[in-house]
């Protein structure tokens, strides 16, 4: 048999697995991700611990650590990346700005409380290791809004001001960790120019306001376009060539319309354009995904792709917490680390905890909120991971540090869903019973 | 940036240039998958006489060459497997055994004509290398079905008598050459046991009789529900239940359903699955995904799953042709087999246009169709590429006659498409002006 078809029985047996963890976890009120995650946990060590049936589906566990355009691991980002478009095409604007000092608040917070206390925690294990302790600090503070995200969407809340603080944040806390990493990996390594890394931050900069400015640009053209058109409509129908009671949806409806998997084709190429735009100057392809999503949203009504590309995600997206499970490894894992481990991983989940809750609270959030609002920020995701890459490569970590560092950032993804699921649940209820406390105020 | 990072912009890089192209193509009304094509070969050529653009872009060709588990190869063929699964969704087993006669004409005559034509072909070029003829042979005579199938589908001609014998035909195909590869690559290879490819092709013909006999049997189970279904709602509307009026899909409306999407991830998994069994036991995927939407066509009221599925397809197929497209490397290719190639490319036209024209006109079909169906056959595609890969590892083929096999399946699958256009618009035309003439006598 061909290789090709060893490949698409490992990805049948991914999905299936995926898809039955997550439809079990789902029935004990538990996330279905976390299942997808289990499921490539599960793979992963099966295969590591019983070498016959990596040999049996053709799969090299070694070649697929070490090799970063392993198709699991594309069609993963794939997925993240879709995903963030779809939240930006659910996102407005006006929210966005609306939530901004909130969000400000927990993005800064949710940086220098988890760096300090990584730092606090390494130094007091190793008070010599200053770089060892400024690493572990540096992959403390990374958030993945993936998950999240993920989460929220499966609750339908992504229209709550919640939602709409945590994405603020994730752009936010996005921008302010490509620069703090750029400075942080500058004193670690020696030898990087200082120059560039100011440069770098102002490309950022740049990119991000010429962004945000074209979306705000394109929505008043949208606006314009809309009002303009209810305008013809209303002189139409005084003419009486339109029947009274058709909306203005209709007479959209009534130009002619390319059909919807062209839209979906050209949104697809925004969508990844965009992504390869923001990771050519830093940043991560997710939130060049998510401006476009929102350019996207404001031409909802004339060019619908939201069916389809929820089709494509939904594909595409288990791949993305399959491949997360399958970082986790406990071959070369060393039994002696574990209370580290466990330290690394109460202080990462009380330190977002309680700089995500501060944060909310000093944004003049509900205490239910902002309750909702510290978990949300608790799962760390690919900046972790690539920060321990980082600390491998220099020297500074040993590879069982990495993988410490690895399963802390797994654990956090592991443990928040079903925590978002029941701050969520409780917001909701106890919103109901008091309904008279308002949730912005 | 990290690996991924240039990942997304080469996939960016190629989407854009396969739908810039495609649509260029599809102005002067040629279809668009020619232009898919010949996007995936600019841009392997591009980087293969320019190496500065793949060092920029961070893509390999060398890598990309030897990698058979590389994205852009999982991506189409995913791709291609869901295309068949489509396929399999709008095709009637009735109507596939109706022209059963016609198919197995067309099949058997597209496998013996072009096996004779390139043994003769390659014995007047070279009379002592019979085993070079014989495997040239058989690159000759392995079709592709994707390309013609994305052309008929394009022109919403997969209703027609025509597209269900190139269906059937094509499944026939596709079990003969197994078979037949089998045996030649035993003639060729000393030393294969003869016992074994009995034995394989035995376990093939079992699958196919179980697989083709479980979707029939599914399709009573299917008809009796619905005759069930219809006496429910008769009795139902004789009690005064059900406003006259309603039809039974409405009736069916009422039930409660999944949602879609988790019908399309079901949908997936048991396409995925049955390609996954029938790489297993030798056969190409695309048969399994094909069985496994003519299965799912059955539940079509009750289960929706075309119009997601459509759209995940329609974002995964692109990658089958720009893969196609990037295994023409013009860089080792020695001038002087120039002629050779080009004898190659019309004997592989003309005798499967001429297997196919006579297949179906003695299988009753009118010579506008037979026309068709004739053009429909020239494309070759995966078969052909790995029958010269065998012939290269076996130290048969030198590395010019591989790249000329596998151009001369490229010439195919660039040629193919105008001329199927042509045919079906022709056919079209006359049928309207004749109108009497009968295309199924």
């Amino acid at each position: 048999m061909e290789t090709i078809g060893y490949i698409i029985i490992q990805i049948f047996i991914l999905l299936l697995a995926a898809k039955v963890l997550g439809s079990l976890f789902e029935r004990f009120r538990i996330p279905s991700i976390t299942g997808e995650i289990l499921a490539g946990v599960i793979f992963i060590n099966l295969i590591l611990f019983f070498p016959g049936i990596g040999d049996l589906l053709h799969f090299d566990p070694d070649e697929f650590m070490h090799d970063d355009g392993h198709f699991l691991h594309v069609m993963g980002e794939l997925g993240i990346i879709f995903l963030l478009f779809i939240v930006g095409l659910e996102t407005k604007f006006s929210d966005l700005m609306k939530v901004g000092r909130a969000a400000m608040y927990v993005a800064v917070l949710g940086i220098v409380i988890p760096l300090l206390g990584g730092l606090a925690l390494m130094l007091a294990f190793d008070p010599n290791n200053f770089n060892l302790a400024l690493l572990i600090g540096t992959a403390m503070f990374a958030m993945s809004t993936g998950i999240t995200i993920e989460v929220l969407r499966n609750m339908n809340a992504m229209g709550s001001v919640e939602a709409k603080v945590i994405i603020g944040a994730a752009v936010i806390d996005d921008i302010l960790c490509l620069s703090l990493l750029a400075v942080i990996s500058g004193i670690v390594t020696p030898g990087i120019d200082m120059a560039s890394i100011v440069a770098n931050t102002a490309i950022v900069a740049i990119f991000l306001i010429a962004a945000f400015g074209f979306v705000s640009y394109i929505r008043k053209i949208a606006d314009r376009r809309k009002r303009k058109m209810i305008e013809r409509y209303r002189s139409a129908d005084m003419h009486g060539d339109i029947a009274v009671g058709c909306d203005v949806s209709e007479f959209h409806e009534k130009r002619s319309h390319p059909s919807e998997l062209s839209i979906l084709g050209i949104a697809v190429l925004v969508c990844l354009g965009m992504a390869a735009l923001s990771t050519t100057i830093g940043l991560a392809g997710i939130i060049g995904a998510f401006i476009a999503g929102m350019l996207f949203a404001e031409f909802k009504e004339t060019i619908p792709c939201e069916e389809n590309f929820n089709a494509v995600t939904s594909f595409m997206l288990p791949f993305f917490f399959i491949y997360v499970g399958m970082m986790v490894r406990f071959d070369d894992f060393d039994l002696g680390l574990l209370p580290l481990l466990a330290a690394l991983t109460v202080v990462a989940v009380l330190t977002k905890f309680v700089s995500g809750y501060w944060g909310a609270r000093k944004g003049k959030l509900s205490k239910d909120s902002s309750m909702l609002i510290g978990v949300s920020m608790i799962p760390r995701g690919e900046v972790g991971i690539i920060v321990a890459s980082i600390g491998l490569a220099l020297g500074v970590f040993s590879n069982s540090m990495f993988t410490s560092v690895i399963l802390m950032v797994l654990a956090t993804s592991v443990i928040a869903p079903p925590l978002i699921l029941w701050a969520y649940r409780r917001m909701q209820n106890r919103s109901q019973t008091e309904n008279d406390e308002p949730r912005l105020t």
